[in-house]
């Protein structure tokens, strides 16, 4: 039987993530089942961002929340501000400080740090590597990132869908195919596919970057689906 | 090098499709490149909808539009009333009146013929074997169609990415599982997979029903990858 | 436990086909559970065409067979009268007239209509699409057209078997492992693919074409499979 | 380039099998380009077991016949006295008696030596693995035995297509579950796996024959394959 | 072509290693090629640990390494007094310190911090992870570990080469089939595999920490396949 | 539940194997349960080549071993003498002669007899293919072998891990790529494949020898596996 990671309700007005911001425990109650769990085949009137909405467990695992560290809530209220919302991965790992804060940090500099790749072609990426790992939360949430940054909603179906049917120059072709044969069968993966890459002009240390943003997803893809991790619901509006 | 099926421009003004519907031969001009190919990393605004959008080709075979058959001319002008537009697959098939019109009958049989599965139902099993596929087209259509019979914007996403996010009750669960078994291994069907459908309510009619509609959307997942066909832009927006 | 759609008799004297044929609803009697069933590993004898072992149930399904349309009855007998036997396929689609007609206008244009494809062509399509997905009753009936049309056994075993150990020309094996391809990794078909064809001389029309028998026998091998259907015994004895 | 095994002609007066026989070197002539080779696609008179079908090579290796050794003349003697033709895989590892002799040893103790499993049992694991192995050779040569050793055609047909269609008793069933589960992934192969072969009633001793056929046959299968192997044309007629 | 991420020379004196743990840039020489390189066919006398053959380039990119900051510099120190040598993963993170900073952090936490799982258990996850994904560099350097962990150097081979071989107690071996299924199907992963480790006993946390480990391995397997990673040659001798 | 053959004891004064050489019937004790079995996560110490781990049953299956026959139990001695014991896959096959004696004279001539093939090139072959499979007696046995023919525990490691991370010269690669592909996608092998060992100077003898070691490879693993055999404990230590 499912147990729950009793989850954040919604953006703004979220008491028990703003509560964790603080620096307070969060006391969670146990998320009402929601309509959508016991008839799915009728509609159902959906308000994105609603409460209702996102008052599903984020994961299936039931986790005591931890006392958030001086730096994670910030990073908290940082995301609030600047989102609206926290994502619910960081809510998910928001039990035990240690793990947060390594994944904090491995995340922003692979995503947000310096590097010969776009951020838009890191977000790429990820979506590419959650499609051929199926894995609902990343696909819902970079999906969106990669609507955004391109400004192009299209581009983020394809990837979601299947990143061969993409509009894409050669360049971005190569790191996508990289990414896929890396995800699928990495024991195959040789010095002919670095030479693909640096062919369309791909640094060395630009394919240290794809290689570990690949990595990165194929780790996070996998503890999403361990644990049945929930994205936000807001992303599903944004940037359509 | 992508030949173009010269597509149909925007919904509501695309003189194409209506000449077709008044069963004259469209004369299609050379689709422009789009904005899209030629700079997929930034951002290009985008209006859904639009005819920049649309003007891509709609398969990547040259074929030349036939005259539309009275009853074919009938079908499209109905399409154009109700939907505002001509699903991109018909534009597609539109080439010979024999082929579009056996592809409609069976189509139309199937999703909106009389059946103990529900429409929503049968759409379901549309996504979910198009999702095993990563059919681009059938996908975006069909999940359009699921966010619209089930009130539930969620469910066409789940479908989409991973149908086992979903949270689906038992007899549905059950009806996916068969469909994409009989998708990615049909040899392995068996009478235990029927009697597992028998169990949870479905009769023998309702199996023939779900394997039709699996088995139709394996051939049309497969259609559409082989001619590289491209759904109307306005399904991306609807229902979200 | 399976059930049976109660199987028309063998050809030549088989009263419910003729009896549908006529359009009166067909009463069959419950199949009576052959020799086949007990001891497979006992040599029995085997009378090719005989009542005997096609007294199996045409489908696991148990669907009252519908009174046939004249247009149906018509064909059938067009069958009876050319071929000596209905087609199995045929008579499982005949519990509603709406599925069969409609099976039946797909299938005669895509397989006997005009086409740059020759009618063995298309023959061999079928056949090696329905060895990757292993469908029996495809297998059967299409591996004896293939015999048929090419005045060739061995290339009917052969690609019943595995095509690629067939002596195909160029222009046959591209078309071959483009329907494979198709068949096996829809999502991964490109322009490349289509220009390999292109190459060997097929035209738009005719990528259309392989594209849509190939789609075609993907769907029937997995209604065939689903519904355990049974080719009639009369085909394993023709043009050896 | 393919190189040719010259291949013995057919049966009955095959002058080089019966030279080798004899325990001289056959002079094997370059095999004429067959009818089949030019033009697939259209019908070829075919006379099964004719001189013109089995003319083509062998193998597709230059390999110079050797002398045969008194026993393996003794024994090729045989075949032409029993079967009216010596087996085309014999011919072809008979450019070396050691590896002949061994084979040959290997192969009648598994097949024909004494087991709790039947020929027929044992002929129907030949047949399901090289179906998933999709060996043209074993599935002629073996398809033909499992014809002729059942007396039932369709038993045959059923194991080189698809063995889940057979029908089969459950001892039967469980014996080609576990070889196509030994085939297709062996490091999966577990105790769990035995148990279920004990439980329908074999022994110790016969599990081992049942992997000790079931691996003989994932080596010929790739011998055949890697070699391209080509059966004696009269199989395809035997016992249909 | 490849390039050379210039490697660290043997446990003990190794000058390059030290420099950079004094925080000095190292100057790395281009590695000469192995007698390895040039005739893999015939012996070579092999002193394990030696200088010949931690010669070769850790990694195929070429990456200027930077300067360890304190901490790195007291970790690497750290890693050369307790093991005799430096990690060769940690030589190829340093090119960048954000990075390795970033990946020590995540690694110690996950491998050595609190956790339910023994550091045996995360190791034996570790191994039978890189195993599915065929990565020789964690594979050697986290086979090792199993050896010494457990002081069974069976144990450390069954997981390299097929972990169902291992004589494991049902809460490991339910514990890597989780581990396995997460890295072949994540896709697939749902409550019931979560719902088999709470049977043998695992918390909620311990399947936390088994899907983040898994999740980890992933990521570094994909990391050291891009990059063509090479253990230090220390780790084949160890606890055989 | 698992039955013992019971399993000779450690090399050296091993009194079953001993006495199977002399002809007369081995009787064997029922192994103890080893401590491996109970308690694998704490260490245990463990005596390379020690009674204690090799105490275990060599495989799965309860057969009375046979008496050897004089050519059988001259050849056992023959490896008592010059390896210092027997392989623990010829007494599993010792129930019987008839198979022992042809599984030796095939073993032998494929992997000692004349070959253009070096004796290391064949067990490169052998361990490649054994990885592809997961074999853990093939791998364990062949790997020891490999690090002894080349005398470099490097390449052993490799072949075992994945064979592509060996520096090969491309004579081998080419020859491992081709027994690869023979053993995961037999029906795929083509004449191009043989070309391309053609091209790097393999003769077609050459050709025939390296498939028939993969083929017969490919039967050992499936034997290994069906039957949980065991490799003798000594392997693991030679040649590291």
């Amino acid at each position: 039987m499912p147990r729950a990671n009793k989850s954040a309700k919604a953006a703004g007005k979220d008491e028990s993530v703003l509560r964790a911001i603080k620096g307070e425990k969060a006391v969670f109650k146990p998320a009402a089942k929601t309509a959508l769990d016991k008839s799915p085949a009728k509609p159902i009137p959906f308000k994105p961002g609603s409460a209702v909405a996102d008052d599903a467990p984020i994961i299936s695992l039931n986790l005591e929340p931890a006392k958030l560290s001086p730096a994670m809530a910030a990073y908290f209220k940082k995301c609030q501000d600047k989102l609206g919302f926290v994502p619910n991965v960081l809510v998910a790992y928001a039990f035990d400080m240690t793990k947060l804060e390594a994944f904090v940090a491995m995340y922003n500099d692979l995503m947000l740090g310096e590097s010969g790749l776009s951020k838009l072609e890191r977000e790429m990426i990820a979506v590419t590597v959650s499609s051929q790992n199926r894995c609902y939360y990343c696909l819902t949430a970079h999906g969106a990132a990669v609507r955004q940054y391109s400004g192009n909603p299209l581009l983020g179906e394809h990837l979601v869908m299947n990143y061969r049917v993409a509009r894409l120059n050669k360049r971005q072709r190569t790191m996508l195919d990289f990414a896929v044969k890396l995800t699928t069968s990495p024991w195959d993966v040789e010095e002919g596919d670095r030479e693909r890459l640096r062919r369309v002009g791909f640094t060395d240390r630009d394919i240290w970057d794809i290689s570990a943003v690949a990595g990165f997803f194929n780790m996070s893809n996998r503890v999403a689906s361990a644990t049945d991790m929930r994205p936000n619901t807001v992303y599903h509006g944004q940037a359509r």
